[in-house]
Formats: C-alpha cells, sequence, structure tokens
C-alpha cells in the first residue's frame, strides 16, 4: 500500500473478551497427534454424549450407496482434485468419479497445457513456456440463485500460486484462471448469494477469496521484519473473473461464508497473532471470525477511499481494527472467537456462521442478525453476536448441515463427525443446561478434515447424504507402499443416527466438495463449432499454408481417418495445427498424439484444438489417435514429414 | 541397419494360405461402427451360441464387489493409466483405485517432474527440463517366477515416445524408465517367464517390446517412401532396463506373448502390408503371428551375427521372411491368421497362444509344441501349427483365460464377451461339428478392448473374476459434457455363466491391466534412509550451505514443524533444497510447496527428495507443508527469504 503504514494489531491476546476452555499448549502436546489415531475421548467431550459409534462394520449399510450397472447416480459432487490441480466430478451416492476437469496443472489426457487454448488459460511465461505447473486446490463452490446452486459456474482456487479458476458446468471445463495480486497462501473461496444492494441481483456476482499468509505488500522485499507483513481479502467478479477490490486487515484469512442477503461476507482467522513461527500462532487465547460489510466497502470503493499497492491497480480499502472503531461506518468487524479456529459455514436458514475451534473443543455460534444490527450501532459489542459457544469434542474442522436445525462437525483429534442441534447449542449456551444439544457421533476412519452434506449450504438443504473427507486411511485398504490414499467416507444422515455406508480411497489430498441434486446441472455433450473461432467446418479445407518459416496445419478428424493422409515440413518450421473433430456422435472422442514432440491432445465431438511446436527433428512421425474411437482406431494416423 | 538394403515383402496378399471367411472391406463400411452400437450380430455369429446377455440390470449381480467399510479388497489390480502416462492400482473384487503410480508424466502430487530425483528417472533435456510431459500407456505385466506372478517388478509401456518403465511392487514406484531406439509406436509388452537355455531361471530376466509403425532406420530422413520403412520387435533386459536386442521384421508388431518354458515369444501383425493408409493396412487377406525364436536370436547375438542403425550400438539381428526361409535355423517363424488381429494371449496350460481377429470373427489356436516342432524341422509348414481358427462374433481383440480351459473374448463391435472352451473349439475346427465351443455370451457397454481375469495368463489362472474395458460409455453415467469417462466393469466367471457385478466409470483412456491375489505383493509402508544417499538423518544436520551461489538448504520435517523456521537467500543463488522426512508413522506424509516457484512433492515417512532452482525472484515465501499431518498442519510452515 503505497506509503501506507502497517501496522499489527496491539497485544492480541488481550482482544479476545470470553475466555471459554480452550485446549492449553501442553494439553495440546500431551495429546496423540498427527497419524497416530487420538483415543482420549474424555478430554473435551460434549457433556450430553455418549459415543454412538461402534466398530465400522457395525455401521456399515448394506444399500444404498450399490448403484446396480446401467443405474444412474442421483446426485453430483464436485470435489477440489487437492495436488493435481483440477476438479473431480463424482456421481452420488456411489461415490464414483465420473470426470476430472483439468484447471490449474497441465492434463496430458485432454492436451490441457499443450494445447494454445488451455495455455492461453494457464497463462504462460514470455517463452510460452507455462508458468506454473503445480497447484494445490482446496476449495470449491458454485453459483447461487434463490439461495441454491443454479449450474452456471463452479470456481475452485490454488493455495501455492494464488490463482481462482472458473468451471463452467455446462461443458464442465475450466474457462478462466485469475491470480490475485498481493496474495500468498490464497485459502477460502465463497461466491455471494445476493447482491447487499440491489434485491433483483438475487445470484452470485462476486467470488470472495482468503489470503492466509501475510507477506510484505509489495512483496519484492526479502526482509524477515515480519512487523511489515499483512494479508489480504480479496473479492473476484463471478462474470469477468477480474478483481474487483481487496481488503487490508490485521491477522490472517482461512476459510470464508457468505450470508443469504449479499450483505455479509466473513473469514475465519486462525493467526490474529500473525506469529511467523506456529506456536506464535497458538499464543493468543482467542482468534477472531472476521466480518465484511459488503456493501460499504464498495461504496468506499466507488467513492475512492482506496489506495494501491505496487504494480497492481486493484483498490484497497483499510479493513483494519484501527481503522473501523466506529460500528456506523465500520466495512469490517472482529468477532472473537475460541483459539486458531478452522472453519465458518452459513446455515442454511440464513441465520447463522459456525466457527469451529481446532484447538478448542468448541464450535461458536453468530447471529447474522445481530452482526447487522452491530453495524447499525444497535449492538453495544460485536461479540455480543455470539448466541452459542458449545464444546463438540476434540479437533472440531467444519461443519455441515440437514435442513432440519442439525450440524454435523467433523472432529479432527477424536476421528469422529458429531451431530449437534442448533437451537438446543443456543439454549443450552444461554444457560438451558438440560438442552442436549449432541444428537449423535459417529466414528470417520481417521482424522477428518472437510465435510459436506447434499446441499448444505443452500437453503435446499436436503439432509440426505454426508460425506467426509478423511485425511489418513491407513488400514483401511490394500498396502500400495508408504503413500496411503485418503479416505473419503459416505454417510447416510436421513434418520436419527448417522450411517456408515462406503470408504472410498481417494488420491491426495482433495479439501473441500459440494453436493447437489442432478437436476441442477444440464451438461452439454456435443460441443457448437461456434465456441472455436478455428473451427474447420468441411474436410475441403485441410491443408499445409505456409507463410515463409511459419506453416498452418489445418485437419479434421472422422473416424476412422484424418482429413490428410501425410504432410509435409521442413526442419525449423513454425508450426500450428489446428484439428477440428468432425464426428458428431456423443462420446466419439479423438486423440492427436505426435511422437517424440511432446503432443498430445483430445478433440470431443465438434471441438477445436491446435498447437504451436518448432519442427525440429527431421524424420517421419506417425500422428495418431489416442483415443479409442472405432474398429480402425490402431489405423488412424496421418504422417508428419519433416524433411532436413 | 548400416548398408542393408531394406525390401518389403513381395505381393502380400499371396503371402496367407488359408482362407477362411473374413469381414470384407465393404462389410465393414456397412456396420455400424465407432461410438454407434453395433446391433447387427447376425452377422458372423458363432454357429452354437444364442446371445444370453440381457439387460444390464438382469445380469447385476447384488453382492461380491461391495466390499463392507473396513473390509480389504482380497485381490489388486495394477492398470495402465492410458493419457495420465502412470499406473493405477486398485482393490478388486470393489474396484477402488488405491493409488497412482506416476511414470511417464509428472505428477504435482508426489512431485514426480519436480523433484531432482524423479526428473533424473523420466529423462531431461540439455537445459534441465523434462524431455517429454505426455504419454499413452497401454500394457502393463509384471515379472514372473514358475509360471506365476512373483511381486517383484511390473512394467508399463508410453507409446507415444516409445519408452518402457519399470514399476518396484515392494514401493510401489517406478525407478527405470529406458527410451527404445529406432521403434515408433511402440505397442504391446510381454516378459518372458523362463530363460530359453537354463532351466534354472525360471523367472523374468526379460521383457519383450513391439514397435507398431514403420519408420526410416534410421529415422532421420523426411521421406515419403514408404517402401524404405521398418518396424523392430526389442528385448530389454529385466534388471538392467537396458536393451539388449532388436529384431529387424517384415510387417509390424501390435501385442506381444511369451511361453511358459521361455523359448518362444509372438506378436501380432496387423499390418504386413506395411501400409500407409488404413485401406493399404487392410488390403492382405491375411495377417499374421509372428513368432520368435528367442534362444537363437541371443545365440546370433553372442555370435556377433547383426548389425546396428544410426548412433545406437544395440545389436539388431535380420527377422525378415527372405532371411529366415530355412526352419532348422530360423530366427523367426511367421503364422498367417486372419485379417487385422488385435491381440495374442498364452494359455494358462501352457499349451497355446490365441489371436484374435478384429476385422474377422475369428480367433486364431496356434500349438506352441508345433511351433518348435516347426523350428527343428519337423513340421512342414509353419501354418500347420494352427490347430483352431473359430468364428467368435463381430471385432474380436483379446482374450482371457479362467484356468479351467475356458476363454474369454471381447467382441469389439458386437459389445460382447463371449466364452469359448478351447478344447472344443479345436474339436470343431477338426471337424467335430458337433462340438459347441461357445459358452456363454455377455453384453457389455459399450465396446469393449482390453479384458483381464485374476491371474489369467498364469499357470495359477483362477476363474474367479473377469474385468472389461469398455472404452465407451454413453448412457451408463451421469452426464459431465462432451467427454465420457470409459466403463470397466467387473464379471463373475466363477460360475457357468457370467454375472455382471459393476460398472466404474474411469478417465480415459487405460488400456491393459492384471489381477493378481494380494498375497502376491508385501508393500513396505516406510522408506528407509539408506535408499537415499543424501538422506538428512538429524535435524542438527539443517542449515544453509553456500559455496559462491550455489547454496544448500537442508532441512527435514517432524509434525508439526520443519527444522528450519526461515532460510535466507540472494537473488540468483542456484539452490538445491533437500528435505527428509523424519517421521517414522506409517502414512505420516509431508509435503512442501514453494509459492511463485513452481514447487511442490511430498516426502513419506523417512524419505528424502530434493529441487534444484534459482532464487530468481526477492520477496518472502511461505513454504507450507501441503500434506495434511496434524492438528497444527495449517501453521506447518518455513519462510524462504530471497534477498534482492
Amino acid at each position: 500500500m503505497k506509503d501506507q503504514e502497517i501496522k499489527k494489531p496491539q497485544n492480541p491476546e488481550t482482544i479476545g473478551q470470553g475466555r471459554r476452555q480452550f485446549m492449553s499448549r501442553a494439553a495440546l502436546s500431551g495429546l496423540a497427534l498427527g497419524a497416530v489415531a487420538c483415543t482420549d475421548k474424555g478430554v473435551g467431550a460434549a457433556p450430553a454424549a455418549s459415543a454412538a459409534g461402534s466398530g465400522p462394520a457395525g455401521n456399515a449399510a448394506e444399500s444404498g450407496v450399490h448403484i446396480k450397472p446401467g443405474e444412474l447416480d442421483t446426485y453430483y459432487g464436485l470435489w477440489s482434485g487437492g495436488h493435481t490441480g483440477d476438479m473431480r466430478v463424482l456421481g452420488l451416492p456411489s461415490g464414483r468419479e465420473i470426470l476430472r476437469i483439468p484447471v490449474f496443472n497441465p492434463d496430458a489426457l485432454v492436451g490441457w497445457g499443450i494445447t494454445n487454448e488451455s495455455k492461453k488459460i494457464m497463462g504462460t511465461k514470455p517463452d510460452g513456456s507455462l508458468r506454473y505447473t503445480v497447484a494445490d486446490t482446496h476449495h470449491t463452490h458454485a453459483s447461487y440463485k434463490d439461495g441454491n446452486y443454479d449450474g452456471r459456474y463452479a470456481w475452485v482456487n490454488d493455495k501455492i500460486n494464488s490463482r481462482i479458476a472458473r468451471i463452467r458446468l455446462d461443458y464442465f471445463v475450466c474457462d478462466k484462471i485469475t491470480e490475485l495480486p498481493n496474495v500468498q497462501g490464497f485459502h477460502g473461496i465463497f461466491p455471494d448469494k445476493a447482491d447487499p444492494v440491489d434485491p433483483k441481483i438475487n445470484y452470485t456476482t462476486r467470488v470472495f477469496c482468503g489470503g492466509e499468509f501475510a507477506i510484505p505488500l509489495p512483496n519484492n522485499v526479502g526482509t524477515d521484519d515480519d512487523s511489515k507483513y499483512r494479508s489480504m481479502f480479496t473479492c473476484v467478479d463471478a462474470e469477468t473473473m477480474e478483481v474487483r477490490w481487496q481488503v487490508l486487515i490485521d491477522g490472517n484469512c482461512d476459510l470464508v461464508a457468505t450470508s443469504y442477503d449479499g450483505k455479509l461476507a466473513a473469514t475465519n482467522q486462525y493467526n490474529i497473532e500473525m506469529g511467523a513461527h506456529y506456536e506464535d500462532m497458538m499464543s493468543a487465547e482467542r482468534d477472531a471470525c472476521l466480518f465484511f460489510n459488503v456493501g460499504r466497502i464498495e461504496a468506499a470503493v466507488k467513492a475512492g477511499k482506496f489506495k494501491t499497492i505496487g504494480d497492481s491497480k486493484v483498490p484497497v480499502v483499510d479493513g483494519t481494527r484501527e481503522a473501523n472503531k466506529d460500528p456506523k461506518t465500520a466495512l469490517t468487524a472482529y468477532v472473537s472467537v475460541p483459539k486458531n479456529p478452522h472453519g465458518v459455514n452459513a446455515s442454511p436458514d440464513g441465520k447463522y456462521f459456525i466457527c469451529a475451534g481446532k484447538l478448542s473443543p468448541t464450535a461458536t455460534v453468530i447471529e447474522l442478525a445481530k452482526v447487522l444490527d452491530y453495524f447499525e450501532g444497535k449492538l453495544a459489542e460485536i461479540d455480543k453476536a455470539i448466541v452459542a459457544e458449545v464444546e463438540l469434542g476434540l479437533g472440531p474442522l467444519h461443519t455441515a448441515f440437514d435442513g432440519r436445525g442439525n450440524a454435523y462437525t467433523t472432529l479432527f483429534l477424536d476421528s469422529q463427525v458429531v451431530k449437534w442441534n442448533v437451537d438446543a447449542a443456543i439454549k443450552f449456551h444461554a444457560g438451558d443446561k438440560s438442552a442436549k444439544y449432541v444428537v449423535d457421533r459417529l466414528d470417520v476412519q481417521y482424522q477428518p478434515g472437510h465435510l459436506n452434506a447434499s446441499h448444505s449450504e443452500t437453503k435446499a438443504a436436503d439432509g440426505k447424504y454426508l460425506a467426509v473427507g478423511c485425511k489418513f486411511s491407513k488400514d483401511r485398504f490394500l498396502p500400495v507402499g508408504p503413500l496411503h490414499p485418503e479416505n473419503e467416507q459416505m454417510i447416510d444422515i436421513s434418520g436419527d443416527k448417522m450411517k456408515l455406508m462406503a470408504d472410498h480411497p481417494v488420491r491426495g489430498e482433495p479439501h473441500d466438495f459440494i453436493i447437489f441434486k442432478r437436476d441442477i446441472v444440464k451438461p452439454k455433450q456435443i460441443y457448437s463449432h461456434d465456441d472455436f473461432p478455428l473451427a474447420i467446418r468441411d474436410p475441403k479445407e485441410s491443408g499445409v499454408f505456409r507463410q515463409g518459416k511459419k506453416v498452418t496445419v489445418k485437419l479434421t478428424s472422422q473416424a476412422p481417418a484424418f482429413s490428410l493422409r501425410e504432410f509435409k515440413l521442413k526442419k525449423g518450421d513454425e508450426v500450428t495445427l489446428i484439428l477440428t473433430n468432425l464426428d458428431k456422435v456423443e462420446d466419439l472422442t479423438h486423440g492427436f498424439a505426435i511422437p517424440k514432440y511432446n503432443v498430445n491432445f483430445i478433440v470431443n465431438p465438434q471441438e477445436t484444438a491446435s498447437v504451436t511446436f518448432i519442427a525440429d527433428k527431421p524424420g517421419v512421425f506417425w500422428c495418431y489417435c489416442t483415443h479409442f474411437c472405432h474398429a480402425l482406431h490402431l489405423e488412424m494416423r496421418t504422417r508428419m514429414i519433416v524433411e532436413a
């Protein structure tokens, strides 16, 4: 921020007001952490519940997930792919993976990162090579209308390189990737559900992004003075995918939630200390859930009350505690929550955001109406918006909902999912100690991270299926060497008791996911030539077109042949090869590989793709169809002849 | 071949001797091909069978594949990954994918193609970047002992760039990759099962590789004169992974099979015409199954009867028809089989190789004892080794076995698996028209390619499970846009009738696979420091070690911290970062990402990995653990500070 002095909050330990029990550093180090299953269920266990989960087989439902051959699943799941940098599309309840959508990393099946079209979306260096080939996708969420998914878009983030990508849910492809400026460790994302000002805009137009790591701003100085480091909260336009604005904050951002009325977004902060070492990050007694007043922020931007940082032209408003002391003008409000929270989730009734404690055995329920009251000067202290803070068990991380008033929270250390009733928790917190808010517990295998239920964070939450992403599988699958899969478990939550239905091994390490009914999306299964400016609509347009050393090769495919039997090049030519698949039959995809030239990509029905390369090796190169298409698929080839 | 004149076989149409029915070009173009389901079952249907398969639900077995949560599968499957260039490890009968082993292509989870160790295996260009980032893996087979799998190694090929890779089945990792010289379109592979000469060597020491595309030798001339093009059959040493020898042949190689006594290998040839266009490849009336006399070839190499090609030092012997007319000295023998065969498989009783016809509705059974007789001058014509050539249905491709005398062949055009009895087929061929060799038929969905049964091509074939890789899934799964998954189906073959148990969607496009009992392998789940020369055995060895601009950073990981809290570099440093995971708990893997530096990799328990990069961007870069390890995983970081 140009000429702006960056200050850290003073005495973070004193900021928190409530002081409930939390897990002390000593207690934490005494626990069996990491891969060792925690069996010490006494500490921090909720008072009104006993462990209901018995052995896995005892809870196994025999039916439900077992879709017969030829039957279709009834729900879709969109899963972040983890380090593969893609999005996974599952059918549920079977848990079958139907598609991986390449996003941030190259994908050698599709030719993602190979074709000119995909390289343009992914981003390249000046020499034309890909800017990045690694990613760490964490969270995925889809666009809303009227409080439910509308099937237009989904988004997924890359934590390593601070990128956000959009997936079109008509073709199930990534069409835009944006790298956030001034952000490192971009973690949580959530689309808004409505406009904060215009009630006619009852659908997603913004995506909010949490920046986790504090860095120098701009980050071009190798300083170890961490008092100069800061984090950012970012708003991206859902349509243009351009960055609209950023908010400079105290502390950091982890996950993100948004309200149904569009007025509020929030991020949980596990490091209000802005510590550089993990013990510093645990030093404060409480952390925060940071609320953003979206309407006011946009008004401030419109009024020019912003700065810019380094080369970035993105407006940055000031969301620090110091600059937002007056509730009536504040852009932000910091609600105190138990230490190192992980996860903030919006209940489907629109009333609450729930923060899970991670290092505290509690969940904190924050009433949104009271947060709005605070911004209007009607609530004396922002922490009065907390309507419950109840113990659930050890290591609470994320919360899902069933639409029947119940919440489901993963307990990382306890290796459990706890089902609890939000209204009962509020009553208990208000003093009614007879309110039994814990409804059920189920052991999961092992150390669960995210969980999500069908339509959980929508107004259409239907309480049917719950998926749990367990970070350790240990002994649940056949051994395959040192790298274990994770274990994603499917749970039936339609009854009073949770029922474990299936274990699914999964390649590390997907994080978040959403589950929705299959009628939400209407995918198209064949492309249109109009989607591709380079489309070759007639095989007669095929040929080799030379302008000096620049050569364009135009080809079409129709099983079992390419339109050119061979094409001749000269060593040193800069070749752009364009291939249109003229086959119109659903599922009739062709591939195109050039041996030794590191080229392989597919063209789906009616799709066009292009590659550009230097013909630097003389010889004969049989370009062949790599995607089984026909009884004469093996015979489907064209010869690239490069003359010396 | 230096100074050797390359001649194509004369008049390939006249080579074939038997002239049974085959599918004419006209009939082929009249059929509904490709993605359109073929319903014309009358043409070429086997005389003694009616279609037994009804609708999918009618054949669905309700149990068997549905492993309860917490139960282990009883079989492993090793699957070629297709364009993802990896090997998939499945648990069966559930069909769950437990691991993907990165091989030919980069893998951003493991850091394959990112770490120095993996780049060395994959192969780099002079500038240090990867030579290839695309692949097309087709076939996978494992090492043998006493005619059964011994759990040492598996191999997989890359067709695009003619590479063969070995997988260690103790750690389930790839440890060697070899690029074959003088070969384009490397397709089939098969390990030998014994030495042809030394009976004490009753295990795999060679892997045979089929070269599919004919090219100029050496391939450095861009000529369109295809009379100069030739194909090669290659032998790779199973231990050193060096190429032992090659055989120059007439025609091309497709799939490969090996005999149990080690004396014979064979490849089916679909293009004895050596045609460049698909209609030329179909012009001969029969093609061939080409046998190699392994002992004689190695004796010829030992005797110096070979040439070399171009820069390659690999001995090349002459396996052409012209040079091998005398059976008593011949290195090769060309058995005539119906046109465009696809697939050659060895029966578990050790007696037969079976070629499937693809464009002919037949399978050809070749008796190995008779082939050996031919090489000893005891059989007048090599085609007398054919003991059956029977009709099965349209588009036969690959054959598996149950150890009870039955073969199972995929019918690509009929979308069926046909179960047939080999002895009955031989009787039928010998004239006993009452011999009913077709036992059962099952519709599969749709257009099956490879299939394989548990221990199928071993002496331990147990006839329990059959997996079928269907190339088109069409309507079998929820729609996910233009790119459909393939459909891998699990079939119970333990009874008289085949029973379809499950549909599994799979990312395109795996080809081949093997299935074996879980006790065959004994995977290790923790590495040893001795496996890694760079291992840092004590956190005290950590630090930044500078020699001019070359800097070595040594780090260890133990949840939830790296041994260095930060490390400082100067802009322009060439940095080698070495990380050893000191955690010993099974499944406790850490990741290491450097934002904006395109670095991400994992270290499994007790593993060491290193990366080398130029510190070209000043600033603060939070290197964080990307693999969930601990309740304080999010807090597990180290700071890389690059001073300008």
